[in-house]
């Protein structure tokens, strides 16, 4: 079986590491209250925000992404204060359960999975439900493979004016692969994480906080220590945390911040479309049924349907075993029934080439199974 | 400046990562829902569990040790509930502050900084406040170098029976350095990290919970989804974790615990208590004054009083400039007023012989600055 060092890992986050992000993660420690740090997390809050495009807060917790969905939620969501979340999948469903778990009142738009959000649709709910303090968004649907477009729901909250609730997005596996203008399209929160598109290992999460989140995080009565945003942006004043920060994901992501830049993000995001493009149409060549309505599809990662007759579990090891390819299964209700195809983060032409033609190998070599 | 690979970090964490954690840190990633995670977090977690001293279950967030503290007091503590909060110095308050964020009726028993709680003393404010439900004592508190006698604090409150708090220990600054023993000595929760005598990078809070807890949990009505113990323990049992690991955290704490075994604890544990009788010899004879009543010192961590007249910040910046050496300086109260030394984690006589050398050469050649 193919070690990690060879193996082609297209699961949507974790996502393969460049070797420069390697080396820079085994980086010796140093004093995470001194000047050194302070200097490396300044740089890499200045690499982030042309990234959210946001001229907010950046806020960085020792913490997976899901850490990050619940800061927004403590901060923000006091007990009995009534939410909208628009669920389009399994990480929509997440966040609402977040939600739930800390007292709201919440109100779900829950979308087909396979299908993206109306902002028709949610202007409706907010018609309907005119006290929603905070409305919670996913941008690119991990489960589904498919991508809200933020930009257009932005416009439609701004006909609400004042009435529009707190805008919260979550951007974890769509930041540095699909665009996002958080000030432009009027996003308050942003939450994204190191291990998608920003080609670091798991265990940062990213919260980019706009001006009309402080009064809500004043007011709000929600507990919260380790992820509350105000000592956060106080200690981030003086360039440090408030907690031990995760000093080597720290140095991976300032590393892979240079490579995005290098790259330039504009072409890292022609690289994500046409590469989802190929995968799309590979993927459809071959026979296989996307799951995604093609218009809301992901540039990050491609749904489609497993063969029908087939073992999933087989199906996967063979092409783990086989062929050193890792796909991302599917999840709840999708469980079983499709396979996802990551391309996201550090990922070239060829990983993609090499996927479909282990699909096609396998489709011929053993019907039974592929 | 010596670079961060040559310096002599003698900071109480993050602390130095020997080479070969270094390496297993900068491993390719994995897929965390598969078999080889599952192994790897089994793996972690067996080699954990001689260190807790526990049959019960180790449960892993990615998060520091601050985020492992609020885990606990999240699990158990509702709001209104009574705790005791027994403090020693920074990080005692911190859990206090934990508590009360979480709407606790706090009772605090502050103990001068530099010496230990006595257990009596605990065992007093239990029977005034019979209703604390929970008690929170660091094991070792990192801004004073004063480690508290758990075994003793566990035997008392054995005497009060089913009348006993849930008895949560921060062992932050003492896991795999000081001997810890939670199910002999009758602790509920220990909490601790990565990045202290782990020997590994900041980012995972590792929190062991015993059987008393878990009805505790079930009733606890405070919000948290992050790090909800049942959710992680459901998810452990299948070798995964609720929300994405940090992977090159768990493989550089794989290795590590590796390196432990192949030591032998009770080796580490021996090697600490020597460095720590050398380290105090050593500033006592080159005429510092010690913090802590030596009866409590920690074998963690060493503080002591700066000489008169000097400014601290000069002086820490000296030490580290010219002798590549970083050293702890005072937190609260304490502040430009102590030094501490680190001697924990990955550590050996030469890095003190260093220290102590550096500091008689201070002394000599610059008496304005040291």
């Amino acid at each position: 079986m193919p070690t990690a060092e060879h193996c082609n890992l297209r699961i949507p986050g974790p996502t393969p590491l460049p070797p420069e992000v390697q080396e820079a993660t085994s980086r010796q420690m140093i004093n995470h209250r001194g000047a050194e740090f302070a200097t490396l997390l300044r740089e890499v809050i200045a690499g982030l925000a042309p990234i959210f495009q946001t001229t907010g807060d950046i806020l960085l917790f020792a913490a997976s992404g899901t850490g990050g969905m619940e800061a927004a939620v403590a901060n923000t969501v006091s007990p009995g204060d009534k939410v909208l979340a628009v669920s389009i999948g399994a990480f929509g469903d997440r966040f609402a359960e977040i939600a739930a778990a800390y007292g709201a009142n919440v109100v779900k738009l829950s979308v087909p999975w396979g299908q993206a959000a109306e902002p028709e649709a949610i202007l409706w709910e907010l018609q309907a439900h005119p006290d929603c303090r905070v409305m919670l968004v996913t941008q690119n649907e991990t489960s589904t493979g498919v991508t809200n477009d933020i930009a257009a729901i932005g416009s439609a909250l701004r006909t609400l004016g004042d009435r529009a609730p707190l805008f919260v997005v979550d951007a974890i596996s769509a930041l540095a692969s699909i665009e996002m203008n958080m000030d432009g399209w009027g996003c308050d929160i942003v939450v994204a994480a190191s291990q998608k598109g920003l080609m670091s290992p798991p265990g940062l999460a990213l919260v980019a906080v706009g001006p009309r989140v402080w009064p809500y995080v004043e007011q709000c009565k929600s507990p919260r220590f380790y992820f509350d945003f105000a000592a956060a942006r106080r200690y981030l004043a003086e360039g440090s945390t408030p907690a031990t920060p995760a000093v080597s994901l720290v140095y991976a992501m300032h590393r892979a911040l240079g490579l995005l830049a290098a790259e330039g993000l504009e072409q890292v995001y022609a690289r994500h479309r046409r590469l989802a493009a190929k995968t799309r149409q590979g993927l459809k060549d071959l026979g296989f049924s996307l799951l995604a309505d093609e218009q809301y599809a992901s540039d990050s990662v491609t749904a489609a349907y497993l063969p029908a007759g087939v073992d999933g579990a087989a199906w996967f090891k063979k092409l783990r075993q086989e062929y050193g390819i890792v796909l991302g299964s599917g999840q709840g209700p999708l469980k079983g029934k499709i396979f996802r195809v990551a391309h996201i983060g550090y990922v070239t032409e060829s990983d993609i080439d090499h996927v479909l033609a282990a699909l096609q190998a396998m489709l011929h070599v053993n019907p039974s199974v592929a």
